[in-house]
């Protein structure tokens, strides 16, 4: 299954709750229509509910291939834009992950080893996945995602042969936030949207960038609709990274729900997206789910201030 | 995507409230970790928490082929024995349906039209689809399929080369339960279990059938390890089909929870199941549901009476 979320493999949980009882939540099968579904209202409740002790997960299994490419683009915009086209001509990559030029620089600037020539011009990369059992049905999707490429000004594509090569468009990927985070104060936003609208999400978060005086890298899970939005310190002084700063990431969060998306793809609220959560609910929402974490946590004894103000 | 479950689909809800208030309960997209999940706790609450008036789903291209086969077998056991086997061998067929020797026959009887041939010793069909978007993929799928099956003494396998031939073998499985509940007094249990526990459920069900005297019609959702269980009223009087059976119902779905399963697969609880609740879930689960109830419906003015006593 692709793009399947982690929920989706969520069967059954055992759970301690603040009262000591323990219950389970369903049952270990793939259907389930007995009474409310528990599992996926625990499934991401940060620990706010109960503890949750053993999972059941259902398991796929493991395709033998996979054929992985590296994109680049001379415009950002076009990579993001080209993401929604290749789903839309009927390919569902298993995996598509997007990084912007700054992305890309901090990966390569600040960790060693990755051996990943970038041209001058290059604005963009998108590293598409397909994976599956056969791997002449998998040669076609690729040819069929270049076509898709081709309309978005793509420069040329590199299709990694070995596990090597593979192994180095990963680790470019995964060491953007450890780039990022080791060598720069900064806040990581983890917007969504749906991914067609991943264009005016980017050129958005660039435009309120611009406006409150902030660099953002942004990068991330592009076939989600999922873009981590890492914004640096950099000049900002102290006053406008605590004060000023925020009313930017609100604006944000609410061009994301205006978009169709909301304020946390993966990452949670925790502390510190709590303040935004009346853009992602309106108050009757947010009444109820607070009565719901009363429902299980009467005391407030479960990772106290987390999610809820 | 395989074997996925209606709820996978369904992202945001629009949901109008008892106090008449309205809420959406997600966004449009595919990750969310933001607040509680609403969207999967109202999906299957039989109306019991609000009224959806809009549902967001998310789409998956439609595969271009499928093939459809039908496996006869001489012994129901083997027939779903042979079912986790096909998933164990890397295969996820798209549908994968069970019939035993008497749905088959409800079928054939009662309804016009269903142009299948059965040999007398046949105890039970497989019907196997599988569906993707190259011909020969799916061809090696079948082979593979084929392979499994004659480990489980399986009788000549049909497949079905025209469009008619699948209609009549979907026809044949859709018209059982047509079949048999005009032409019998009834009731339907809705099992599921792990798909690997079906041989024990199904063994299990025919025992308890013997110690209360009734006959059940087993057919359904093979690859779920979903079985319907069509008991049919028969010879019993009123006396036992009224105060008798649903200590064998009882029975059974006790058996479904041993093997890691619950009561109802996809039809959901309503008023018929409620009493067997217990067997689901422990008393603390059961109040904590029953609280979900409150929070959203003080009143207990929505569908009262459903899924809780």
């Amino acid at each position: 299954m692709k793009y399947g979320v982690t929920k989706d493999y969520v069967l059954n949980l055992e759970v301690v709750l603040p009262t000591g009882e323990i219950i389970w939540t369903g049952a270990n099968v793939l259907k389930n229509s007995t009474g409310y579904n528990l599992t996926q209202l625990l499934t991401g409740s940060e620990g706010t509910l109960g503890i949750i002790t053993k999972i059941v997960f259902r398991l796929i299994p493991l395709p033998k291939h996979n054929l992985l490419m590296l994109a680049p683009f001379f415009s950002a915009i076009k990579a993001v834009e080209a993401v929604s086209a290749i789903f839309r001509a009927g390919i569902t990559p298993s995996a598509m992950e997007f990084l912007e030029r700054d992305a890309i620089d901090w990966a390569l600037k600040y960790v060693d080893g990755i051996s990943v020539k970038v041209k001058d011009e290059v604005q963009a990369h998108l590293i598409i996945e397909v994976d599956g059992n056969d791997r002449e049905v998998l040669m076609k999707e690729c040819e069929k995602i270049m076509e898709v490429l081709q309309q978005f000004e793509c420069d040329e594509i590199l299709f990694a042969d070995t596990q090597e090569q593979k192994n180095a468009l990963w680790k470019m990927r995964r060491s953007v936030a450890e780039a990022v985070k080791t060598h720069s104060v900064y806040k990581e936003e983890d917007t969504v949207v749906p991914r067609a609208e991943l264009p005016a999400l980017l050129a958005g978060v660039k435009e309120i960038g611009r406006k409150y005086g902030f660099q953002s890298v942004c990068y991330g899970h592009a076939g989600d609709g999922n873009l981590h939005v890492n914004i640096i310190k950099g000049n900002m002084d102290n006053e406008q990274w605590k004060n000023v700063l925020p009313q930017g990431i609100r604006e944000i969060f609410q061009l994301c729900v205006k978009l169709g998306g909301t304020i946390s793809g993966e990452h949670g609220i925790g502390w510190v997206q709590k303040e935004y959560m009346d853009i992602a609910f309106n108050d009757k929402s947010r009444a109820l789910q607070k009565q719901i974490k009363l429902v299980f946590d009467p005391n407030g004894i479960l990772n106290p201030g987390k999610i809820w103000i």
